[in-house]
């Protein structure tokens, strides 16, 4: 268990400390918690209105707090301009993931026309192939494959079982998370006589800096030219770019949500869970796609998106979507109505 | 192949054995079948009303019945209180997914640390770190990885290419299917001026005994505190469990379903395939949630929920479709015109 | 990088080479790329009539082209009957995925009664089962693993860290891409007075010739009997299809599209992303199924199927959401009102 002094943290995270009576800023921290599920020795925050009912009675020895909440805060307060974000910062010095020894670890298999930085770590059972780069202090996954070509930038990490095939790039700082495929074949195929003909994908990934992209995600190779991440993307699992796609810097992509082929997203783009961006069209800057929405042409205006019913017990839900498939028939009733009513009422 | 006399099958189901004429308790049992599709040899069942009509010229040995049907059985009949349970039971002794003999299979690599109980097996490619714990008589499969201080319990078995992160209790006589993975990042980020800062995971997993997880599968490690999977719960493919959720004990999950940061789902409800769960909700114990319903609130009352449009032809759809989005529009003129027409009417 | 003459690459797509002035038979062409793309050395194709208008000032050294629009081609034209398809085996030509000697690579882990024919390709980290049989030049990709009494056939590619469960065929010419799970149990448990008993999945899967299978999907085993790929079917990344399924000849599914227990799709299908079809049903020949459609009971009439709503801003479709919710009421409304006006009028 880690543990620091309240005024390390405070320095750490550019906080204005706030000593509660009897509080030294030699006191250990050693964790962190909720306001309502912290315990002595817990850093806490209040990052948001709904959570204000729990600062009274936190048992936390500090939380972060906006300075308009610190005169309400029972324990010593770390006083900051955006407590979630410092809090963000706060979860950096707890966070106990392991870290390895550079080099190549046995059982990994490395051609010997690969380049691997002396600082990188190459886990047992990862294959790194012709001509690859693995960066300074990247850290290859045990059991991942990296392909001929393909670079994997400085400080980048692979998690277990990650794939990226060849001629893909991946920039510095980012993490993949396990058994997420970089650079499989984009869906194409020509109709043919006696059935399909595969139009092999001749283009790569290129992922940029700081990009963070979750577990059992798929980003497939472009068929022409590259599929393109922005920096800083952040993409949750099971999530599916298709071919020649380009994501914007920066945009978030939450779990199951699928960009088919060539579609543009913009930057900063927020697509929420299994929402659905149809192929050749464009998102613009700021987007936000909510849940399960199908978009299905180009938007041109930032703003929320939504499609989709809301949710109801079945039994009303049926009554309901039978409806729905008489919609058009009621609608020109209705028009009807109108005609004859305003004809009466005139 | 294997094969069982009617005794013995009947004794391991707790069945009461009515031997056709010219059948003798002796006689081989070599497979399972449905009563359309068993031929000699064959066990059957029928537990439900809609596969009836099959009994009559079922060509299998022996079929399992309630008492209510037995007396319709053109074979021998095994009378169970349970035919569907009793068929499942019987697809144990038919099951022939290969053994493995205990110990530590040439080409794995297990840290010096890690404590691997001697009637375990540990299989080619397999990785197991430090300080990791590998129960008594569990399978790890080739390529698996097992992360530091993680635990897994006796009799558990992961099949090919599991990755379990670091910090995470898998129970006994737990089933993790390929590929899956247990423990990655929540997908948590704070907005910071420059992009977006990681909140890390500090949490881990902890999963209860007798669960079954499919392939392809993701289970989040918590942000602060674990995410939980209640016993005997059973998961399909591609499933997502964000961090911090609560599944509650023997509630199953159907493919691609979803459970997004926090929620907590009950116990014995069923989810089916593509629904999803916002976060930071509840749904009451035995709640049924339909395919691709999207839950965007609380569900304090168990019953069957619903969302989404019935199916058509896509013309036909359209036509609907297009009135969807004018919905409001034209309830407002139903409402006009109620007023007109009811005060006409009066 | 790849160069053929115009002469040799007319020669292997059987296009008539009509050179533009100043060319020759001889000259280069060294890549491939759209219209508006393509620079000097490019082979580009005009397949679309909404391209058309990139082909007056395109760049490339040739394009593939139908007779008709031969005379307005400003570069050599390769006159082609189907210009897509004629890409689709271009792609072929400049296609330069790495190819691998034959054998089996240091760090794969071949059983002693597996059957790896001489020509094919083991790589390392691969896992071969006993009674296992890979056949002649089939590429088994890094850490894959292939079950007990398996079968890949000839020429058949598991790129890295596909799984084949134990009793699975794979037929010839097949291209399964990385970390997708062929032959993981099917979801099936009995209910239990403690819980789910489980069905133990006794059938395999059995999948066509030139079969093509994206990253991360999963194609469970049978719970009796086998899951059945016909010929030539293409699947995209992500998807799922339950036990039991049956997919007719050259049907096409793409990404998250998924099949639940025992239904049966028919050939030369189209399903769109994320569709869903329940268990039990059939679905006719030549079906086409649009994104995110849920199917809920057979198609017996090919044709075109949906189901949703269409997407909008969120504040005009949360309008309309609230009012499908008073669907049936407003439906009894209109009726109401009708019976009203409709006696008014007479």
């Amino acid at each position: 268990m880690k543990n620091f002094s309240l005024d390390h943290v405070a320095t750490e995270l550019g906080a204005e400390l706030r000593l509660a009576p009897g509080a030294g800023s030699a006191d250990d921290i050693t964790g962190l918690n909720t306001l309502a599920a912290a315990a002595a020795g817990d850093l806490s925050f209040l990052a948001s209105a709904n959570y204000r009912r729990f600062l009274e009675d936190t048992a936390a020895t500090a939380v972060l707090v906006k300075e308009a909440d610190a005169a309400d805060c029972p324990v010593t307060a770390l006083v900051v301009e955006d407590p979630y974000l410092a809090f963000a910062r706060a979860t950096a010095l707890f966070d106990d993931t392991p870290h390895y020894a550079p080099g190549i670890e046995h059982g990994a298999q490395v051609h010997e026309n690969a380049e691997v930085d002396p600082t990188a770590v190459v886990r047992a059972g990862a294959v790194i192939s012709a001509f690859a780069k693995i960066g300074a202090g990247a850290v290859i996954g045990p059991n991942c494959v990296v392909g001929e070509d393909s670079v994997i930038g400085a400080g980048t990490q692979l998690r277990a079982g990650v794939v990226v095939y060849h001629s893909c790039h991946i920039g510095e700082h980012c993490m993949i998370h396990s058994n997420s495929v970089i650079g499989s074949d984009g869906f194409g195929f020509a109709p043919a006589a006696d059935g399909w003909e595969k139009i092999y994908q001749l283009g790569g990934v290129e992922i940029g800096d700081h990009v963070e992209i979750g577990s059992c995600t798929t980003i497939d190779r472009g068929a022409l030219g590259n599929t393109v991440i922005g920096r800083g993307v952040k993409i949750d699992n099971h999530v599916q770019i298709a071919h020649n796609v380009e994501i914007g810097d920066y945009t978030a992509m939450a779990a199951y949500s699928a960009v088919a082929g060539s579609a543009k997203v913009g930057k900063r783009c927020l697509i929420a869970g299994d929402a659905g961006i149809v192929g050749h069209i464009s998102i613009a800057d700021g987007t936000q796609v909510m849940a399960k929405t199908l978009v299905t042409s180009s938007i041109d205006k930032p703003g929320s998106y939504s499609s989709g019913t809301p949710y109801s017990d079945t039994r009303s839900w049926r009554k309901n979507a039978v409806r729905f498939s008489q919609l058009d028939k009621i609608a020109r009733k209705v028009a009807e109505l109108e005609k004859k009513v305003g004809k009466a009422g005139k």
